[in-house]
C-alpha cells in the first residue's frame, strides 16, 4: 500500500518556526515516526514551497491515499482543490496547529470540500491518525 | 483514565438519518467499538438534544478528556464554546460527515477555537482517532 | 391520521403577547379550532420553550405530518433543521405574523429548506391551512 | 366577492417547465380547480410576462383580494412591492415550489413585506389555501 | 425648448397612494403646475408602469432635457441607467419623498450616476426645481 | 418589591472560569451582596444552562423587574429577545466583563433592543447598579 | 435550422451609444453579417426594451438555438434566467463589450448559469462565434 | 425670513479645487448670487472646516430654514445627523457635484435621513433651488 | 477624588431634543444631581460639540476617573478610542437612551473596547451609576 | 502569425478529470484540432501547473495573440492579471465548462478585466472560437 | 524649501502613550531630529487634536510638501482626503506603528489614495524617510 | 551586512510595463542605484515570477534584513506571510506605485502584518528608503 505524505510551503521550517505554535518537532521527525509506526506501508514523502510542484506530485502516480498539509495554500489554492477532486484516491487534510484559534483567514480551507476529511490541531500526531484513517477503511 | 463521549442533537438518529451521508452505523455501534478498542479506558457516553443538558454534563465532572460531536449546535452554540474554554481538560471536536462539502452554514464551527483540535469527515472512526489523540499525548 | 402540532418558545404567551401583532387568540383557541374543524384527525399538541424538548418530541413518534411554529428558533436552530430533514413525514412551517415585515433577523428561516412548505402571516388560521395541506395531498 | 389571481413571468409554462420541481399541473388546471372549489366567487385570472402589465392589472380594479405569484419578479420587483402597498385590498403571495430549498437568490422576497402573508411550497394547492385565507377572514 | 417629464411605476397613483408620504397632490396637479409655471416650454408628459415603455419613450425623440422619476425602478433598473447614459440630453432624477429616510433599499439609486443630478424629498415642487435647473443652465 | 436575578449558561462557573476575565467572585458572592445591600427587596435568584428553563422562569411570575445575564445566549437567543419583549416588567441586561474588548461575536447582543438598558464590564457590581436602576425609577 | 437572435434594452442604440465602448457597428450591421455568413440558417432577429416582450419571444417557438444579449437585464432579470432554464433548446449569452472591465455591477450575470455558455468582449463578432458554437455541435 | 447657508470642510476652496468637478465658481460667488436673487431674505453665511463649529452654528439660532453642504462630513458625521434631527426648522442638503458618479464612499449620506430633502449635482445653482424650496413651502 | 463628566456633540440640547427619547432632563439637571448625590467628589463638567476639544480635555489633567457620553462620536471617533486607551485613569461610557433599539448605526460603539465598561439606556441616572462604579472600586 | 495557447493547473488531466463536466476530449485533442483547423498559424502550446511558469511563458516572446485557460488560477492569480495587462498583444480567456453554473468561487475571474474577452462553457471548441476572434480582427 | 510636518489627534502623547507600540520617543524628539538632519529645510511643525485645525493648517500656505500622520483620523476623515486632493503640493502619509498588525479598523487608510505615498511601521524614523522622499524628487 | 532585495511576479517588466504607473526605471536601474548608494552593503538581488522560488530564497540564508516587493502576490500569498513571520530577520515591504489609489484589490496586503513596515508609492526610491530603515536601526 503506497501513501503520499505531502507538505506545502514553509513546512520544511517545522521545528524552528514559531515552536510555541508548531512545537519542536521537525518534518523529518514526523516522517520517521510514520515509517516506524507503519513499517508495512510504502511512504512517499514530499515537501515543496511551490504550488505547481505539489500539483505535479499529486498527479504523478496512483497512490492508495494521500495525507496533505498544504500550509498556507490551504486558504487560497483552488488549484489544489481542483487537483484533489480529480484524483482517483482519497486525500486527508492535516493541520498541525488549531487553525480555528488563529488568524481569521485560517478559518476557511478551500481544499476541505475536495478531501475525504480533515484532522486539525493534533500536532504531528495528526499525520499518524490520518494514515490510520486511510488504511483502516 | 476517564473519557467523556458527548453527542448533541439528532445524533441519536444515526443509522436511520440520511445514511448516504452518515452511513448505517448507529451511535451504539460507535460506543461499542470504542469500549472494545480501548478496554482499559472508562467511557462516559452521553447524548442529548438539549444544549443545556450537554453543558450540565460537561461541567459535571473532572474527566481526563472529552470527545464531542455537538451536531448542529456546532454552528451557533457560543454557550458550548464558553463552556469548553472553561473546562480543565482537553476536548476534541468530531464530525462524522465532511461538513466542508455540505451546506454553507456547516463550514464554520463556533466551538473549534475552544477545542484542542478537530477530526472531520472520517465517519464513526473519527471518535476512535480522537480518543487515541487524547490518550497518547 | 395523526398530526403533530408543535409550537416553540413564547408561543404559550399567545393572546397576551403583543396582541397588535399576534391578535388575542390563545394557543388553546388555535388548538380547539383545529380539533373541531378536523374531528376525524388525531392531534398531538405540544408546546415548549426548550429546543431540546421540541427535538425529542419530533423524534418521538411516526406521525403522518407535523405543523410546526418554532417561534424565534426559526432563525437560528440548525438543530431543528437537521431534525426535520431526518423525519420520515412531511412538516409545514407556520408563522402567525408576517415575519417579512418585522425585524430584519426574522426574514430568514433556517428550517424552511427542510420543510415541505411555509404559511406565513395568516394568523391562527395558518395552522388550519397547513393541516389541510397535509391531509389533502 | 371578486378575487384576482395574478401570475407573473414564466408561470404560463407550468406543466412543461421543470416538472420535477413544479409538477405536471398547468396554470389552467389550477384555475379550473379554483373555480370549481369556490363556485360563488368571481375570479379574475391574469398571467403576464411583463412587470408593467402586472402592475396595470393590480391597479385596474377594486378587488376584494388578490393571490399573486410573481414568479422571479418576487426577488427584485420593488415596483410590485410599491404597488401592493398602495392597494386597498389584501394580497397573499403564493409560490408553488419551496423557494427556500433552491437557489440562494430565491430566499428573499422583496414583495413579502407588502403582502398580508405568504404560502410557499404547497404546489398548486397553495392558491386554494390563499383564497380560503382571503374569504374566511 | 422641449422637456420630457417621465414618471415610472405607480406614480399614476399619486394622490391616493400613502398620502402621508406622498401628499394629496396628483400627477395631473404636478403636470398642470409645470405648464402654468413655465408657459413657454413644450412639455411631453409620460407615465408608464412598464420599464420597456419608459425606455422607448426616452429614446423616441431629441428632447432638450428630461425630468425623470422612475419610482421603484430607481433601485434596480440598470436598463434605465444604460439608456440615460446613451442620451444626448441632460436628465435630472426627482423623488417626491425623502428616499433616505424610508426603507433601506431606497437608499441606493442605480440611475443617479448617469443623471446630471438629483432632487429628493421636496414633494411635487421637486419637478419644478428640476425644470428650472434644466432651462437656466 | 420582587426582583428576578437570572443567569444563563456557564455563569455557575464564576470564580473558577477564566478568573483573569471574570475575577474570583462566585455567583453566590454576587447574590449574597445583593441580599445584604438591598435587604428590603425580595430576590429570586435563578441560574440555568438551558435556554428553555430561562424562558420558563421569566414567564413564571409577575416580577417588578429583572436583571439578566444570559451568558453566551446574549449573542444568538432571539427566543430570549422575544420573551423579554413580551414581559410586563422592565429587564436590565448585565455583563461582568467588557464584551466589546473580547471576541468579535460578543459585540452584538440580540437581546439588548428588548431590554430597558445594559450595564457592561463593571464586574459583579454591575448587578447592584442594575437593581438600583430598577428600584430608583 | 432556426436560430433566434435576441437583443435586450438599449441594443437598438448600437452605433450611436458610447461608440468608444460599443464601436460604430449597428445592430442591423450585426444582423446582416450573420445572414451573409450563415446563408443556410433561418434567423429570427428580435430586439426589445421590454423584459416581458423578450420572455414572450423566447417562449414563442421551438428554435434550434438562441443567441441572447439581454443588455442590462443581464444583471437583474431572474425572470430571464427562469425562462432560459425552461427552454428546450440551448442559449448562448453574448456581450459586445468586456463587462468585467467596466462598472462593478456588470461583473455578475444572473442568466449565465442557465445558459450553455457565454461570449464576452469580442464585439459584434461575438454573435457569429455564438452561432458557430450552436451549429457545429 | 432668516436662512442659514452652511458649508463644511474644504468648501472655502471652491473655485480653486478640482475645477473640472466643482467649476470655477467660488463660495463668494454663490453667496452673492443668493443675496441678489432673494433680496428680501436675510442670509447668514457660514463656512468652517470644523465639525464642532458647524454644530455650534446650527444650534446658535432659530432660523426659518437652512441649506447645508457639509462636504465630506456628509459621509461620516453622525453628529450632524443628530443635530439636524434636533433642529426646529427644515434643512436641505446640497451637493455641487453628482456624488453618485464619483468614489463609492460618496454614495451614502449619513445626514440625508435627517434632512427634508437633497439637491445633488446641480452646481452652485443647487443652493438657489434649495432656498426656493424652503421659502415657497 | 476628581471625576471628569464629559459630554459630546448635541448633549447640550438635552431637554429640548427629542424628549420622547431623551426625557425632559437637561444636562444641567444631570450635573446638579451628581453634585448633590456625591458631595465629597470634585466634578469637572465639560460639554463640547468638537471632537478636538473633547480630546484636549481628556488629556488635560490626571483625573481619578471619567464618565463620558460622546454622543454620535461614539460611532466613528477612533480618535476618542485612541485617547481613552492612552489615559492613565478608568473611563466609563454612558448613553442615555437604549442605543440598541434605535438606528442600526448606533449599535456599534467604537470607543467601548477602550473603556472599562458601559451603561446604556438608563437615562440621566446612568451617570450616577457610572460615578458609583468608579468610586466604589 | 504566432498564437500562444496557454493552459494552467490540472488542464493536463483533461479527458480523465470529471468527464461529465469536461468531456472526454484531452488537451492533445484540442491542440490537434487547432493545428488542423488553422494550418497557416504557428501555435505555441504550453501547459503548466505552476503560476510562475505560466508567467514566464507569457513574458517570453512577442506573440500576435494568446488564448489562455488558467484553470483555477482564474479565481485568485492577480499575478496573471498584472502580467496580461503588461502584454503588448491581446489575450482571450477560455473556460471549457460553464463556470457560472458551478461552485460560487468560480463566478469571478480576476483576470477577465485584463483580457480582451472571454469564451465560457463551449467545451474544447471555445479554443477554436477564441483563435478565430484573434485572427479575424 | 518649506515642509509641513502635521500630526493629528493624540500624537502629542507620544512617549507616554503605549510605549511598547510607539516607543519612548516624543514628538519633540522627532521634530528635533528632523531639524538637525535637514538643517537647510524650513520646517513648520503642527499638531492638533482637531480635524478642523488640521484642515485649516493644510490650506494655510503653499508648502513644498507635507508629511502627515493624522492618527486615528486616518481611518475616517474623508475631509482630510478631500483637502489633500485639493492641495497643490505632495503629501506623504506616515504611521509610526505597523497599522496592519493591529486592530482591523487600522488596516484601511481613507487618506492614502490622495497622498503621494505612505511609510508605515518604521517608527519616528518614518518622518525622516518621508522628508527625504519629498526633497530628493 | 547582507541585505536581500526580493522582487516578485512581473517586476522584471519594470520599465516596459505601464510606465505611466511604474515610470521608465528598470529593476536593474533600481539595483544599480542601491549598490552605488550603499557601497558597504552586500546585496543579494533576486526576482522570480514563482511564489515557490521566492519562498525558497527567503529561507535560503540568514540575511540581516530584506526588502521585498512581492508584486501581485502581496494580495493573496498567505504563504509569503507565513514565511516572513518565520524569518529571524526584519523584512520591509515596498510598492513602487500607490496601491491605495488603484484597483480595490490592491488595498489589502496580506503580508503587511508580518513585515516590520511598508513603504508605498515612492517609486524606485522606496527601495533606498527601506534599506536605510534596515541599516540605521
Amino acid at each position: 500500500m503506497r501513501i503520499l505524505i505531502l507538505n506545502g510551503p514553509n513546512l520544511n521550517l517545522l521545528g524552528q518556526r514559531e515552536p510555541e505554535i508548531y512545537s519542536n518537532e521537525t518534518l523529518e521527525d514526523i516522517h520517521r515516526q510514520l515509517s516506524s509506526l507503519f513499517p508495512s506501508l510504502q511512504f512517499d514523502f514530499f515537501q515543496s514551497n511551490s504550488e505547481g510542484a505539489l500539483l505535479d506530485k499529486l498527479q504523478s502516480d496512483k497512490y492508495d491515499g494521500a495525507v496533505i498539509n498544504p500550509g498556507a495554500l490551504t486558504h487560497y489554492s483552488y488549484a489544489l482543490y481542483d487537483c484533489i477532486r480529480a484524483l482517483p484516491f482519497p486525500v486527508i487534510e492535516v493541520h498541525i496547529s488549531n487553525t480555528a484559534s488563529r488568524e481569521e483567514f485560517r478559518r476557511r480551507s478551500v481544499i476541505a470540500p475536495a478531501c475525504k476529511g480533515s484532522i486539525i490541531g493534533l500536532g504531528g500526531k495528526g499525520y499518524q491518525l490520518a494514515v490510520r484513517a486511510l488504511i483502516e477503511k
